[in-house]
């Protein structure tokens, strides 16, 4: 048994903003500070959410929004209870590409459904688990397309979403932040990646 | 156009009741007397059912119980937008093998999850969308079991379920049917399917 308490941390923000960057260097500072750590993911953080992720990224023509709300829901349902919760139990530290408020942001405040709707969907699929932190790459929508179109990988269904959308997303992601300033933390996404990495650090620390 | 009204029919009952059969004698019948029928299902009435009923049904391992009520009400949503409300806007007849009572008799009551709570994340996937009528086949447990071992076919996820199981659904079926009269049509599926057709035919006739 440690006496190093179990910590949820996720990761937020458009694509193209350096999640994955910051989860590698965090993974390591982590695991460097001997903890154990989980890198995760939604959709597709277990096995049923792998064939989740394929139906709502890659199906190939329209899904009805609230059909594709209820996949997320159902893949984060069972991610949640198989995975993520397990692990904090076991004391370890969790490290997840996206949760809910990818959910309400993309959804919610992109599409025709309302936020708060997909919140509470949400909320009821993991019986109201919330992270300890969630860190939330925030970057302008113009910089971020130039990012991923630099990057000359194929975008995926909702990457190809218009540019207007990303715009919504943002305003959508920011008013999750102010709503919930204890578990939000709000970093530029345009600052070096050393830097980002250096002031999550700093938040954590004392959590761990 | 014509100005014979849409029909939205639903067929209820645990397996071994005689939902097929049934539907095959009503859709000749409305058939015959010149009605277009769509006949489908619940869940895989659509080609992104199809993929939500291979990971329900045929998943390998268990699947979280708010999971699994999300992934067949994610079914149900995509399945009424897509299918179900066009082709009732076409003045077409809707013949469908299970709905949301089933959600709630086997989910809810069967299982971990509220009945309540089932039927409401439902309606919230449909938008409210009720059928005009439900036709429940009642069918005592022991006689279900021994017309399905009889048949000699393999039992998929759900139809292996415990003898003790198919009693909750059943009396989970009789609850939503006292609960809606004037949806429901109640009628004993141990009778002859010459006699529950012509009793479905009956009940059925004044509203085309």
């Amino acid at each position: 048994m440690t006496a190093r308490p179990a910590l949820w941390i996720t990761l937020e923000g458009g694509d193209g903003s350096g999640k994955t960057t910051q989860a590698e260097l965090l993974e390591s500072w982590l695991r460097d500070s001997g903890r154990t750590v989980l890198r995760t993911r939604e959709p597709g953080g277990s096995e049923v959410g792998q064939l989740i992720r394929d139906i709502v990224l890659h199906h190939r023509g329209d899904i009805a929004p609230r059909a594709e709300a209820l996949l997320y829901a159902a893949d984060r349902a069972h991610h949640v209870e198989t995975v993520v919760l397990p692990a904090l139990e076991r004391g370890e530290i969790v490290l997840q590409d996206r949760y809910l408020d990818s959910s309400v942001a993309y959804q919610g405040a992109g599409r025709v459904l309302d936020g708060a709707q997909v919140r509470d969907l949400s909320l009821w699929a993991t019986n109201g688990a919330l992270p300890d932190i969630t860190v939330l790459l925030d970057l302008d929508p113009v910089t971020a397309r130039q990012r991923l179109d630099s990057a000359d990988k194929p975008f995926d269904r909702l990457e190809a979403e218009k540019q207007d959308f990303h715009v919504r997303v943002r305003e959508a992601y920011l008013a999750l932040a102010d709503a919930e300033p204890g578990r939000f933390v709000v970093l530029d996404a345009a600052a070096s990646p050393d830097e980002i990495a250096e002031a999550i650090r700093t938040r954590i620390a004392p959590l761990l």
